[in-house]
């Protein structure tokens, strides 16, 4: 195969949700389709990749230096819903049932992978929280990670004067109670409400 | 979400392998590796939309006007095989069991698509095939439409001084009778051969 043809099925089979087959049928997709897809896309990707960055304040992918989430007017500043990342706060927004800011700490704390508070992005989030916030999310993975970080913002946040909740577990919406495992599904009864009641 | 980003993960999603929730994965990955993968894949993907054309001879991509293996003077010029599209020559070459020439049709007669023998690059192949060649192997789907046109091909092929074969039937390497289809049992049962012969 041609050397350039080569490395570019290479480097898109290093795409999660590609490997080498599918890397294949894409570039023969794109190749018959250059002027509509294969070139737009090519420009996509270095424009994103030169103007995208990091919100100053939560940490959000954006083509400005504050991110359009941070500058909305409309969103509530008293509320911060802290997410591992930015595919986290993407999900939230698609749920579209949140309307206060964010804030992504980069990852949870890890003894493993030797994560400490430090290589997160706490202290930002410490001070935005003092700062009027009446009330701060945890929405992290359920993991033991999540939780072991979910414990230690909480009592990094407990000198103010503000709510720290985490997301309720349950059954998921469409879920089977046969499938579920034993941790959701005690969960779950532990946390029933009354039929009617909110 | 901003509105590059949200262009770029929608170009991706349009890919064969990647749906929309696949592209937001790859748009995060490649966020997290500019300089190594996402600026190089950009460039790649504009240098190969803009360099690499067909095959004057046989179709094949590459950024010459010839192909690497119709330069190669090692390829046996007096054998050609026929593939539907690039993606069955490079499946050919993986195998690295053909050291002919390729000849790629660009699709398969079909009544229901209205493709018929002038949509395809078949005028060129009888013209190569009159050119000193022994050989036309077939490597056609084993669809109704892939048997079609190698019936077609045989007969516009058959006032030449050539053999027209095709690829043999029969069980994949690795393959369970259980779940094999009843015609391809039949055929490798009509195809049999002497344990200890070729």
């Amino acid at each position: 195969m041609d050397a350039q043809l080569d490395t570019l099925i290479r480097r898109l089979a290093r795409l999660p949700g590609l490997g080498p087959r599918s890397a294949r049928r894409a570039v023969l997709h794109l190749l018959q389709n250059r002027e509509t897809l294969m070139l737009p896309l090519a420009d996509d990707l270095g424009q994103v990749a030169r103007a995208v960055r990091n919100c100053a304040d939560c940490g959000n992918l954006d083509t400005g230096d504050t991110c359009r989430l941070c500058r909305d007017p409309q969103r509530d500043r008293q509320v911060i819903c802290v997410v591992e990342d930015v595919g986290d706060l993407w999900a939230m927004e698609r749920a579209a049932a949140f309307r206060g800011l964010y804030h992504i700490l980069g990852g949870t704390l890890s003894a493993i992978d030797g994560r400490g508070p430090a290589e997160l992005n706490i202290e930002r989030l410490v001070s935005r929280a003092a700062d009027g916030v009446s009330e701060v999310i945890l929405a992290l993975p359920a993991t033991v990670e999540g939780q072991t970080t979910a414990h230690y913002l909480h009592e990094r946040l407990s000198s103010l004067p503000l709510e720290v909740t985490r997301l309720a577990h349950g059954v998921p919406v469409g879920g089977e109670l046969d499938f579920l495992d034993d941790g959701t599904l005690a969960q779950a009864l532990k946390a029933r409400s009354r039929i009617g009641g909110d």
